[in-house]
């Protein structure tokens, strides 16, 4: 006020008179935050879709009360919006939420009516949601599982897809260290560091391939090199130092190439140039020297970290290796034909996130080209083949393992120690699964449907043998108070009753007394009966009324329930899917429809 | 800029100024909503509590985020608050919230946070909440459990407080229809319209009446005939038609009031007037003359209805019937001395709530003013008294029934149709209930322990036979899967393992190889032993993750598990506290700790 008192003369009131403009234009364009929801409408900013004008469309439908508007100031606040609730109708404050009287949270309240925040709710629940952004505008997507149930594509079949299989990608999990060169099937970190076979994920690396083969298109395939020999025209053959060339094989009778270097650098050597983009996986017949020291079959791929990578097929034995750019696998001195199919992004993968811990690192490493092969060695060559898939030679290199692999008792032995949970004793390398028993019954069965190898009806049969053996014993047989017998996952004392691997056992035993009826199939037909009635009898135990829990341990320990998480849960679901298509009991339509149910949180009534 | 550039004189200057000046404090002053916040503290608004300076101390101990204040509008605009948030951050707006791609709600939206409806969460995950206000501000208080957990008072004892029974009132319960007259105890409607004798509900009511004796304090007694005859000076005899005389009886020896009178209307006859206010208890020796048709003890009481209530306690034996504001109780014909004990105002409102069907219709009707007691017929009375309360007589009803009405094969039979679920056969008429025979072995050794009279020690005894008996054989025993015995609240085929029920039987056990130890006991300890086996095998089944099962109908039926609602949880969870102070076995502890965890909305873990 003294500077308004005193005597100013002309160019100091110009100057206060800019002042106040200035402030004035200052103040008045300083937006209040909710001003900028109406006339961010129109720029399409995320989340102001809100017009109190036009109700939203989308409103709750089981608000009979009309909704609460909120309070939102506009650019021109003179003006007096008319649909505007009387004052004293739009309070919307901070309360405090006190939960169970143990600590407090920020909520909001708006009339009687109080908003929780999901933040909270998240962790208090166990729920899911996120703010998603579609057909222009948010909403928050509530998921109260956040795990998928697949809808089957019809009643299952034993010769057909298995469950929902053609949806998995066994060879990317973070816990297969890399697929065998040697063995061409998935080496496991699941239970240890240390990599083994792990016959269940070999299992699942069969069935997948096996349906995605069903269920995919026909792959596009490449041939780019069958062996007869136009060399020079594709082939680039350094000098003194190797030989490539066209022969006829006498165990093929047919056009193969032969080839032999010295010992070279890696990179070096006959190269044939592909310059494939998006097919990913190669395939090649060969057959190497066993005069060379060392043999390779490399792929050099250029990737999306703007660098070369090689991948070499060794005449080796070590499972897979890393050293700069150079990734190794050996796929074993193969002095016979045989067929190599390599899954190159999963290679390079497994290469790139190498660790000595039980996962492998992840990496979003893509390949952009495979741009060539080098032999190095000696041996021969032919259909150096690039394809989109390969399913059914990777579905046969995990029905042959499981051929191979088989031990005298009919089982795979599986090598690693595995410790459920205190108070149960731990299984000592070598226990069997009935999980694995059933997944692998399943892919022989399907090997011996396509091919009528008699070798995989002849191991699935055996397979059977560990399903009468007690688990104390060694075998898989658990049985619920002396009366309904179960399949074990995990053969431990005291009994687990681990809900999925029961099932997979019991759908193994089904493909097999569908697959071999009569005299051959009866014991699995035997097995599978009472195994059903065993599941039908205890499966009210792992209902919680609202989701289910993973195994027995419970009742068998005296301690808390292990409740499945979600993703168990749909398994539990997918697995109940599959058995009501194919035995129509009620108590397993109904136990399906209620276990649907939970994961849209839904619930069993209570008293 | 036009303006700047013309000429302007001295005072268009000022004048310009001036608007400037105007419109800078305008702009300046125009509050932004957050701005607000503040300000209305002071004025004591609901909900208003939050102050940026200091932090609210409740908040949510995981917020490390500033909380994002809120827009509150408020009457007076100018003023400007200078710890305003910068603009932006505070989006507030509605947001469809899509449940699990079935339905939408409206939510909110502040920034990235989302807030949920409580009116959905309440409907949805069936949580409790309401805004309540307390220290001058309101807050919402959120409880995941409805029902209430009482801590014990300490170690149980068969000689103590029965469980937290002192704090029930089974009387007033809209399924007891009346305290009988007859016997003193209540009178049930649980399963049928028909009223019945339920064994567990009398149990209840007298052990509510041993236990809340232990707990409350000494009641306050005013008698107001003592049989000495103070006729004249407190009774209003009306002439001819009734006489009043104290007399000296031979059966006690002691004076009492002898009256007769002739058949009078409804409310005349010779008149005690009382005045008593918050007493409410009647108590009065009364030995009705046969040579009366009907004798009667009527109480005439004013009510919050604004009108009088006459209570009539008549020689007859019908359970309660009603006329206008005629109330009346048949006592019986009483030959002999014997008190009578009655809740004046339970009594009054099972006759204003009077109904055909199986619940009393509520009322709140209280008494106001006992005003008189007037006496009809022929009889001696005494000791005529109002009291707050008078437990052990009530309780001593309860285990006199017990001892009345015990049948040969130990059992107490109700007579009533019971049919738990479909699947279930119902149980006719004539029942036993093993929570009904436990209950009466509580309720008899205390009534033992108190008197030393042996017909209740030896009714006691007597109640453990249809413990060995198998419900099909009209007994209460089933056995779980052929190995656990327990013994069932309702002895149904199949068996339903009734968690609570077991349980209360299981404190009648102990209660009696308590009270009658050696080898009187024996039997009740063994049947105890083995019953507490059974429990800790069986318990787990019971246990969801987030509650419990009532009973294991979903096992024995292969249905949906039937989910113990919040108040039957909470006494699962009150009769492990009495089980855990007796036996220190560590399933037990550790099975409680988790049950009560569930109340607060805590789970068992997911795999």
């Amino acid at each position: 006020m003294r500077l308004l008192n005193s005597r100013t003369n002309f160019k100091a009131l110009w100057l206060v008179t800019f002042i106040f403009c200035v402030l004035s234009l200052t103040f008045w364009s300083r937006q209040c935050p909710e001003e900028q929801a109406r006339p961010a409408l129109s720029h399409g900013e995320r989340g102001d879709y809100y017009d109190q004008e036009k109700p939203n469309p989308d409103a709750l439908p089981n608000a009979a009360a009309p909704p609460h508007h909120l309070s939102i100031l506009t650019a021109d606040s003179s003006q007096l919006n008319p649909n505007a609730l009387p004052p004293g109708r739009h309070k919307y404050q901070p309360i405090e939420c006190l939960i169970n009287d143990e600590y407090s949270i920020e909520c909001r309240r708006e009339n009687e009516e109080v908003y929780v925040p999901f933040n909270f709710l998240e962790k208090y629940f166990e729920v899911n949601g996120h703010i998603a952004e579609y057909d222009g505008y948010d909403r928050f997507e509530w998921q109260h599982s956040y795990s998928r149930i697949y809808q089957p594509r019809g009643p299952y079949s034993p010769e057909g897809i298995f469950m929902s299989f053609e949806n998995y990608n066994v060879e990317i999990r973070d816990r297969v260290k890399a697929i065998s060169g040697v063995e061409g099937v998935p080496v496991s970190t699941q239970w240890g560091p240390d990599p083994y076979f792990y016959p269940i994920q070999i299992a699942q690396f069969g069935l997948s391939h096996f349906s995605k083969n069903l269920t995919e298109k026909e792959p596009r395939v490449t041939v780019f090199e069958r062996g007869d020999g136009q060399v020079g025209t594709r082939w680039d053959v350094p000098g003194k130092q190797a030989q490539v060339e066209s022969v006829t094989d006498k165990g093929c009778s047919c056009r193969v190439l032969q080839f032999h270097t010295d010992v070279l650098p890696a990179g070096f050597g006959p190269t044939l140039m592909l310059g494939a983009t998006s097919d990913q996986i190669l395939s090649f017949h060969v057959k190497f020297s066993p005069s060379a020291v060392l043999s390779n079959v490399s792929v050099v791929v250029d990737t999306s970290y703007k660098k070369q990578y090689i991948l070499h097929y060794t005449s080796g034995t070590d499972l897979i290796s890393a050293k700069g750019t150079n990734i190794y696998y050996g796929i074993g001195p193969r002095p016979d034909w045989s067929l190599i199919t390599r899954d190159l992004l999963c290679d390079l993968r497994k290469g790139v996130g190498l660790s000595n811990s039980k996962s492998v690192k992840k990496t979003k490493i893509t390949i952009k080209r495979v741009s060539k092969v080098i032999l190095q060695g000696a041996g021969r060559i032919s259909n150096i083949t690039m394809a989109t898939s390969s399913h059914i030679p990777q579905f046969f290199d995990a029905a042959d393992w499981f051929v191979r692999n088989q031990d005298d008792a009919g089982g795979w032995p599986i090598n690693v120690v595995r410790k459920l949970v205190d108070g149960m004793q731990e299984l000592p390398p070598g226990w069997y699964s009935a999980m694995a028993q059933g997944q692998a019954m399943s892919t022989l069965t399907r090997a011996y449907t396509r091919t009528r190898h008699r070798r995989y009806l002849d191991a699935a049969l055996r397979a059977t043998k560990p399903f009468r053996v007690p688990s104390e014993k060694g075998g898989v047989l658990a049985v619920f108070m002396g009366q309904h017998r179960w399949y074990e996952e995990y053969p431990t004392t005291p009994s687990s009753f681990v809900l999925n691997g029961f099932i997979y056992s019991l759908i193994g035993l089904y493909d097999l007394q569908q697959t071999a009826p009569g005299e051959e199939g009866k014991e699995a037909a035997q097995l599978y009966q009472e195994g059903m009635r065993s599941l039908k009898a205890l499966m009210p135990l792992y209902d919680t009324g609202a989701g289910t829990v993973y195994d027995l341990r419970h009742f068998m320990l005296g301690i808390a329930p292990n409740i499945a998480r979600w993703d168990y849960h749909t398994t539990h679901v997918n697995l109940l899917q599959l058995l009501v298509s194919i035995d129509p009991d009620p108590v397993l339509a109904g136990t399906l429809k209620r276990w649907v149910g939970y994961t849209k949180g839904r619930r069993a009534k209570h008293n």
